[in-house]
């Protein structure tokens, strides 16, 4: 029963999202997964796939039961493959893996979720996982060039190959990317290789406000002709709360926003050079301070305080709802005093903060450690409602890399009308007609 | 008559793929697509889209008659949100009206098919178009953020938006990208901008034979780490002929396979290092001559012969087939000796080029000006299912660019198995159920 309850959840912190398995599988083929389809269909057992459980939006929770498909003994590295620039590999290989291998060949793989330590590629495939460095490299679908599949139904099937340029019949492809475990079970997974990054350098900058900070990012590349490969952007209380957490002596308290900017390329002379573009062009804009950071040192330094601050607020109150709202980047500034409006009206904390270059936000709803759990567990799915609507009207939506999962299902009818949903349910039934595969998840429950 | 004439093809040599549409309607506006297609899934008439009718697979001919809509009158800019890096245009516009508008902007939308000056954003967010620079800034998909559609029955929907990542349900996006005027007529079309490069080298290079030519191409990004914009393959039979239609003085007989190899970046310094790293590999690894093209003039020089070839060709026979097979790029060697026993074998002519970065190849089936037209048209059919067979076996497939539309539709089981085909109808259905939109398209007549 304990080992059973491992696969009951997902990173999401709120227990009411997990559920417990009948029974947990760990096939290691996609004979075996086939095998399972057929058993399911045959007997309408509920299957759900599973990655390292990392995910944040229920998306690996067996919401009604059934069969818990974990695909951790599927992770082999099986091909690679110099001459493609691509690599083979099964669905449970941790993402950070296939960096390490690759290092000696000059060769990396571009996807960079924010967990790539733990998280599993098949579940980076699975949500479209995005991360920090999306504005250079995009999402993990832009590598994705191949996937072996067995279907709902449990036939064993290939979309695309090793081919950069593939318009032969609909990109089913880019349809498997993202579906969330409903649409198949990945079971290879060939993945487009890049050069290797050999330089990079960071900027940590302040600013006195939130409009100052993001009208930075189309002009690093309209005026300074720059793709960086991270903006990342804090807000006033992610930055406070976080230095304090970690000590920092960086004098925070003044900035009413700050960046961390990177980029990367093959050359230390390039990549200074562009670093010092962005850097004066932030100092013309406004900027209260930069920082340069081109050793490891201070890189970590920089991005430790990028990174701890989901850790910094969890400390001061573990029940919150992460959120990963997105919206144009240039509206980034008019989602702000909303924020400070539902943080006021539900007497919630909002910190904010995320990937600037794509316009995607942790809005993360906090409770204070005072609000009794019954008024918070009555007020969380309403502020959720109000801060969905805000961002549907600066032209946003739910989720920019986590997904929808079970966590967000409710909601979806906020962001996409109803004929759209409906095309969405058809299409989940062209691949899976009797409902088996992951159900309970992105469609709400009362369609 | 003659009027209707126009749109009874593309520019798919063969007339036996063209036919006559029963009445061409111009609309202006989503409400009045939606209105016709409401009117054709009542009537039950073959509605066929149609951009700037520079297709290659016969995909915007209204093959069972019926209305021909142009979108031609829709070809207004809409919208350029420099802030949020995206442009907002209708499925009319010639791409290169784009550029030529965002140029003083310092940005650039990065799709660029070889037909840039003639054809419509639409056709190539319908085709998925490629080009010559998509080894480094991939292919149209990669720039639509978001589309407006009338769905085959007439509704209008939104799908995606000005949002650098979203994962809020299924990527019906993507699944509209590249799907051939068959699921929906887009009327709005949200394109990505990027910084426009201001400094660009091309590099003709010259080798003995096609193995030595191919293995550059990942050598340039692994030892060199360098993506460069275009990496352009010509085989011997094609530089042969181009050079001498041109009259050009290039040491062009001795070569057995050319390169044309472009770099492009936001300095001038970073160019011309990339440039001769580049260069100084091909020289490395046999290359028999390199010439480097820095300035306007002769970069229009070296570009002429590759965008020359399928003119010369031309000249030399009219009747011809033009392919776009794409293969893993380092199988690009195998294919040539195939591709001289078809010559070989049915007495035609293969002239062989295209895009060696991405493994995408203009393998042109050329009638010999002696061959008498019954044989040739015999003949036809068998040739090219004896090198789609061939690219098959090297893990190729069908289209990389240019679409299955109706010209390659009786050949798409060589490629997907039953079950993904019968997949690919399901999904048709869930769009259109009366397949009233583009009938005829993709899927074989026998299904």
């Amino acid at each position: 029963m304990e080992k059973l309850e491992t696969y009951s959840r997902d990173e999401v912190a709120d227990p009411a999202f997990a559920h417990m398995p009948d029974v947990v599988v760990k096939p290691a083929s996609a004979e075996e997964i086939s095998a399972i389809m057929r058993l399911a269909n045959r007997e309408l057992i509920p299957v759900t796939p599973r990655g390292a459980g990392s995910g944040l939006s229920g998306g690996a929770v067996p919401v009604y039961g059934g069969i818990l498909l974990s695909v951790e003994r599927m992770n082999r590295i099986l091909e690679v493959d110099r001459d493609n620039l691509v690599i083979v590999v099964e669905p449970g290989v941790v993402t950070n893996t296939i960096n390490e291998i690759l290092k000696d060949d000059g060769l990396f793989y571009a996807g960079y979720p924010m967990s790539v330590e733990t998280c599993f590629v098949g579940g980076n495939v699975a949500e479209n996982a995005g991360g920090g460095k999306a504005i250079k490299y995009g999402v993990t679908g832009r590598y994705v060039m191949g996937l072996e599949v067995v279907l709902p139904t449990g036939e064993i099937v290939q979309f695309g190959g090793k081919l950069v340029k593939d318009v032969t019949g609909y990109n089913l492809l880019q349809l498997m990317v993202g579906s969330e475990g409903t649409l198949g079970i990945y079971t290879k997974i060939i993945l487009k290789l890049l050069p290797l990054p050999t330089a990079k350098v960071d900027l940590l900058v302040l600013f006195e406000d939130v409009p100052s900070a993001i009208a930075m990012v189309p002009r690093i590349m309209t005026n300074g002709r720059i793709i960086p490969t991270a903006i990342e952007f804090m807000d006033k209380l992610s930055v406070q709360t976080t230095c304090r957490y970690l000590n920092e002596e960086l004098p925070y308290e003044q900035a009413g926003a700050m960046l961390l900017i990177e980029v990367d390329g093959a050359s230390e002379a390039q990549v200074e050079q562009e670093s010092e573009t962005i850097g004066e062009l932030c100092l013309e804009h406004g900027a209260l301070e930069v920082y340069v950071a081109d050793n490891y040192t201070t890189q970590e330094r920089v991005w430790s305080v990028r990174r701890s601050i989901a850790e910094a607020f969890k400390v001061y109150s573990p029940v919150q709802s992460l959120e990963d709202v997105v919206v144009p980047f240039a509206q980034i500034p008019d989602l702000m005093p909303e924020l400070d409006r539902l943080s006021e009206k539900y007497d919630v904390v909002i910190p904010c903060y995320g990937h600037a270059g794509d316009g995607n936000l942790h809005a993360t709803i906090v409770k204070h450690p005072h609000m009794p759990m019954d008024v918070w567990e009555a007020r969380e799915p309403e502020v959720l409602r109000d801060l969905y609507d805000a961002v549907a009207k600066l032209g946003g939506t739910l989720s920019g890399e986590h997904g929808i999962g079970s966590k967000r299902r409710d909601f979806l009818p906020m962001m996409l009308d109803r004929t759209v949903i409906a095309l969405q349910q058809r299409i989940k039934t062209a691949f899976d007609p009797l409902a088996v595969l992951n159900p309970g998840k992105i469609f709400p429950e009362t369609l």
